[in-house]
């Protein structure tokens, strides 16, 4: 199946049950996003948390307490049924995998959708630089590192980081091309070392597939939405929901030139 | 004495006499560049080597021939009197150090402008980036690389390339400024191993002084004016006129936002 083009056109195919699949490759040149969807108890500290955090968690919008629609970031679109596949955790616990919320939708849920690397990869493919993990099938290698972030509330911890590897000249592309988007983690927040960010052994991330590097690479390290993940699993909220990885919430935002839409309306 | 902010003042006091220093620190705003000034018969392909090799050679502005004014670089400007020292080169010989090329002037003498480092480290230090050498007092490491230039006519040879190393979340900060400087050199050429460019000895640098490095720092490689220098040097042309190290030709282009204006008129 071609990708579907207009995101639009594939919010309305998951919503369907016709699109079951990850959303990377889809929807080219608009932003995906990343998930996170928490009783309104926790919701002012965890917006908080996301904008003392912005690299790891670039908020593309928030929505009104108990509403299924954020307009800022589309039209048609329905953060209960949008994304192929969801996780439901309750109290830290993973209880469910689901394509459709309606089951668990409560009217004091709050949705917080976050950037995500897809568009900045994107950005480097167009721009021609390899990126090995694609061109290797696998996922990309995240890492718990010994950078803290800022924390709100009761959301804290660790930042997580996602590693590209690259030969020299196209690591300084790539971090050109990233900080162009803002809105999916920006420039990296650490090259070379991986011991001076505190991940002990590259070969082994995580989360995510191990590291593919050609001989002559330099590790280049971006903060990552699993962050967030992370944050709220170590708080363990009597209801948590998320994206299954790689199933996005695909927005109407353009990837190049998107500015900052926060919008609770 | 108080740096000279106008950059038409500076050039005036340079060609009183009343400013025999080098120029970093002056006029802080405004392009400076490295001066080459060859016989025509070099000219054209002077001007193709540096069209096709930008980074170490991102052209300023060119004259006609004989002309030592260059509008498009500054009203009020004399290349023969505006710069507070200059070499003169015969077949590759150092003759002369003057503070005025009156006595040299030639009506074939065809000047070139080439961009300097100086704009984007004036960048990285208003962005709190620590420059090791400025801090330390010493100039710029440079090095001969296994790099190759484009050749052009009888012009070619290895990239020379400068280091300043940075702590890892300043070498990202340093490569995103420093792009946003095309005609400073722009994002650098390497980042890491030395090696990797022909670099046997980090600490023994071919021009400049040693270099700073601290514990954790990672080496970051730029383009280097001095390139230009190495391939006339090699041809050893029976003329050729550079300013002295660090005493650049300054001009009226703002660093920020200038956009090549190569004019021979």
């Amino acid at each position: 199946m071609p990708p579907i083009a207009d995101p639009a056109a594939l919010r309305r195919a998951i919503r369907a049950g016709d699109f079951r699949a990850p959303t990377t490759g889809q929807a080219s040149g608009y932003l995906q996003g990343n998930l996170a969807i928490l009783p309104q108890a926790l919701a002012g500290d965890f917006l908080a948390f996301c904008a003392k955090n912005p690299k790891p968690c670039p908020l593309l919008g928030v929505s009104e307490p108990g509403a299924r629609s954020i307009p800022a970031l589309g039209a048609d679109l329905d953060v209960a049924t949008d994304v192929p596949f969801y996780r439901v955790f309750q109290h830290g616990q993973r209880r469910d995998r689901v394509d459709d919320l309606t089951p668990w939708w409560r009217d004091d849920l709050v949705t917080f959708v976050l950037g995500c690397s897809f568009s900045f990869e994107e950005s480097l493919v167009r721009a021609g630089i390899p990126l090995r993990h694609l061109a290797a099938g696998r996922n990309v290698p995240m890492y718990v590192t010994d950078i803290a972030t800022h924390p709100a509330g009761p959301f804290g911890g660790p930042m997580v980081v996602s590693m590209r590897a690259f030969r020299p000249a196209d690591a300084i592309r790539a971090v050109v091309l990233s900080d162009r988007h803002p809105l999916a983690h920006g420039a990296p927040v650490h090259i070379g070392d991986p011991a001076a960010i505190g991940i002990a052994d590259l070969a082994r991330p995580d989360f995510g597939d191990a590291p593919v590097l050609e001989p002559g690479d330099i590790p280049v390290f971006w903060a990552c939405g699993v962050t967030a993940q992370v944050a709220i699993q170590a708080l363990a909220p009597e209801l948590a929901i998320t994206h299954e990885p790689g199933c996005m919430l695909v927005t109407d935002l353009p990837a190049e030139g998107a500015a900052i839409g926060l919008s609770a309306t």
